[in-house]
């Protein structure tokens, strides 16, 4: 219960084969761990290849957690025939994307016509607990084929 | 000329030698393609693998080479035995992120002893054209061992 | 000559008569001191009661100022019927707002059916230069009756 | 008991008396509504001299109220003889600022030495409830004298 109701009886098949059709999110083993109506969590475990200089999770793939689970829980409240699309987002970076294993937990603040509003705060699991490492806000757009 | 005096004689080398140590660059195939004081240029080819559900560039990706161009913009900047970190930033994604190739032109808007702001603009190039993509506002902080 | 093409003919008039109906910035003084298609500058004196505790501006008018501006400068590129509201903005401070007389300056990145993009420079006059204060992004979105 | 523990005994005296010195504050009418170590609330009632052409509160109006909101809710964690200052934020606007009385609600998200992260949402009172108006991300700045 998360006091969304879909508009899309499918939307949970419907999130997940555009998640599936998203390369990047394969080419970052990030996965859906939490999907519920305006709800998404995307899971991926830090690799060597995923880092920068500091031996930390680049932002731009934490970024890219953040982002892709915002549209999801966005896309989840959204009509048959619509698309979704980023905006645009703010990303506050609070500790360094250190630990085995990052969570982007995606709500929708305010579902809407056209804009959709998300926040999106990612935790590091590290030494047993969730520390917060980012947070954002993001605005969604529904589009149909021509808009835009 | 930038209109920026560089603090570090060896700026090029830091750049160079911190971005090579960005594993995620090389994940991504970035690359410096332009570096002077308070500037920096990122080029990447696009690829399948760092595509979203339509094939454009994951706006994660996107974000990995806007942000990485302006801390290394900013990181020209600073003095000898400081650090760059990015505390936030914001992006509007203006147009669909297609095209062969991809520029993120990073510039300091004011530089200061602890926040420097940069603006960095992504653009695709494509049919002999550079269009704009993207455009990001981002802060970025100098710290020494210990200090954040 | 801006490079845009206004699609209401009495663009000037439609600005004009919409900033007149904005009480608040009667109340701070502000006035149009640049308009043209996609561009807006707005202008005010500093005045004590305008200001936060240390005596500076505060950031709550430079925001006033700043988005008045961007959203005129959306609106001035809409279509008859055509009304403007801001969606976000993000503003970076980046010097004290201070001096006699400080102006917004606007202008349209990026125009579009449903959403425009905006930045806005706000500079203080000074001791016989203009210092940049802050700089924003900002988002506007075109309605029309019954439509957001 | 709000998690922070503020390292001014004397934090509530601090804040008023800040607060009490911005001049602007007075202009707009707020009042400090709420004020806990990390947490402070900013009220006012909407007056026709602070709204745009709608009638709805100004976007200036309701940033300076979520800004002060933030500020002072960092500002309480300082130390003393340290000062605030804003040094970016992003708001998003979710729904028109309409109703007798606004309600800034700022917290502290994540304190640091140098940079504490804000969050502030927006709530518009009317018809016997709280509607959200406005979310926004901000960033605050510990300062000494002669530090920036």
């Amino acid at each position: 219960m998360t006091g969304f109701t879909p508009q899309a009886p499918n939307y949970c098949e419907r999130v997940q084969a555009s998640f599936d059709a998203q390369a990047f999110m394969k080419t970052i083993g990030a996965r859906i761990s939490h999907l519920a109506p305006g709800e998404v969590d995307l899971t991926l475990d830090k690799r060597d290849d995923l880092c920068q200089q500091h031996g930390f999770l680049h932002a731009g793939v934490t970024t890219a957690l953040l982002d892709s689970a915002a549209g999801y829980a966005a896309f989840s409240l959204f009509k048959p025939g619509e698309e979704v699309l980023t905006t645009e987002f703010k990303v506050n970076l609070l500790r360094p994307a250190d630990g085995p294993r990052i969570v982007a937990k995606a709500r929708v603040v305010k579902p809407g016509r056209t804009l959709t509003v998300c926040r999106s705060d990612v935790f590091a699991h590290r030494d047993g607990k969730d520390v917060m490492i980012a947070t954002a806000l993001l605005s969604m757009i529904a589009i149909t084929s021509g808009s835009g």
